[in-house]
């Protein structure tokens, strides 16, 4: 297809097209003359991936395109290469402490593994340092309720990966935690106004 | 206290509460002489509120503001206050149209309510397109996983609501949605990191 099929198809404009194929970010098409290419469909899912990332989880270029080599070129093993898709995504915390006291004292309340070492671990202590003082509750009885239900999800997310190759393991895992991240809190926040619709029409059937 | 003790104890630098208070976010502390002021713990929690908004949720400073304004003044009633607080929230998305086809299909099958007015409609609708063509599974169900963990969540969440006050009902609703969200996320990260290195042990033992 043209360059203007592949802006149509994705929702990308030409203009945005053309910068990523200069950034290396989207593989030139194939050269039909001079002026025009020809670009297939692994153009479009590729297109549709940046603009996923770009648009949709609203992440610096910068950070699209640490995704984008760890899924091109995966090296290390996979508890790296989560670490790695992790901290390209927000929030962006100051990783570099030696420790982590809210998030150690919780994960060790929660039976998960803290290693300082993995971004999500800063993420945590960013997270909950932000609940002090907001009048919320972070006790272990609340925490609990997420992390049950984050450990139920993450057990059925991991499963397929065994039946995977390497590579395709890796693309599943850092675009997993990408990608379906938005899906999570757009049904939480769904099932929050389904709640108060079925709390509304009880009232009003009273 | 001293402005310079308001800093240190919310960690925000005194250049920024001042540019918080000309803002109008953060009331100004008492007058003790004409160029100095006391702030009380209510200065204090107000500051950290804008910075967990700001730092760890990342958002401008102009939806900060939005979260603000519901909590100070909810007006409206708890479905519209919380429609308002999700459109404060990213990703932002344009909720302007008339229909979501892919989230109209999705709430559908998941039996919550679908209601293209609210914002959650919209991020749904563009979390769903960006999986497309990604080769992630979107179908009822793997949604159905998401869903089912959040609405068993959102029941929890939403309990307590029944015995509080409207105002504290709104403060709990609004903060609950912007800042229980990193936790959540943090914690999946986690139990994703938690089963890696489980199974790795546990290949290391055979």
């Amino acid at each position: 297809m043209k360059i203007s099929q592949l802006a149509e198809l994705s929702g990308v404009p030409v203009a945005t097209v053309k910068f990523y194929i200069r950034e290396g970010m989207l593989p030139r098409g194939e050269a039909t003359s001079a002026t025009s290419a020809d670009y297939g469909d692994e153009h479009l899912s590729r297109l549709r991936l940046i603009a996923a990332l770009a648009d949709v989880r609203g992440l610096p270029l910068a950070r699209v395109r640490e995704i984008l080599a760890l899924v091109d070129a995966p090296v290390g093993d996979p508890l790296e290469i989560l670490g790695r898709a992790v901290g390209a995504l927000p929030p962006y915390v100051d990783g570099d402490r030696a420790d982590y006291p809210r998030a150690r004292a919780a994960i060790a309340e929660l039976g998960l593994t803290y290693d300082p070492g993995f971004t999500a671990v800063a993420q945590l202590e960013e997270a909950l340092r932000a609940l002090e003082g907001t009048g919320l509750d972070a006790s272990p009885t609340v925490l609990r309720r997420y992390s049950e239900a984050m450990r139920r999800v993450a057990a059925e997310e991991v499963a397929p990966v065994a039946s995977m190759q390497l590579d395709q393991a890796v693309t599943y895992a850092v675009l997993g935690t990408a990608l379906y991240e938005p899906v999570l809190l757009a049904l939480r926040r769904l099932a929050h106004h389904h709640l108060l619709v079925e709390r509304a029409g009880a009232a009003a059937s009273d």
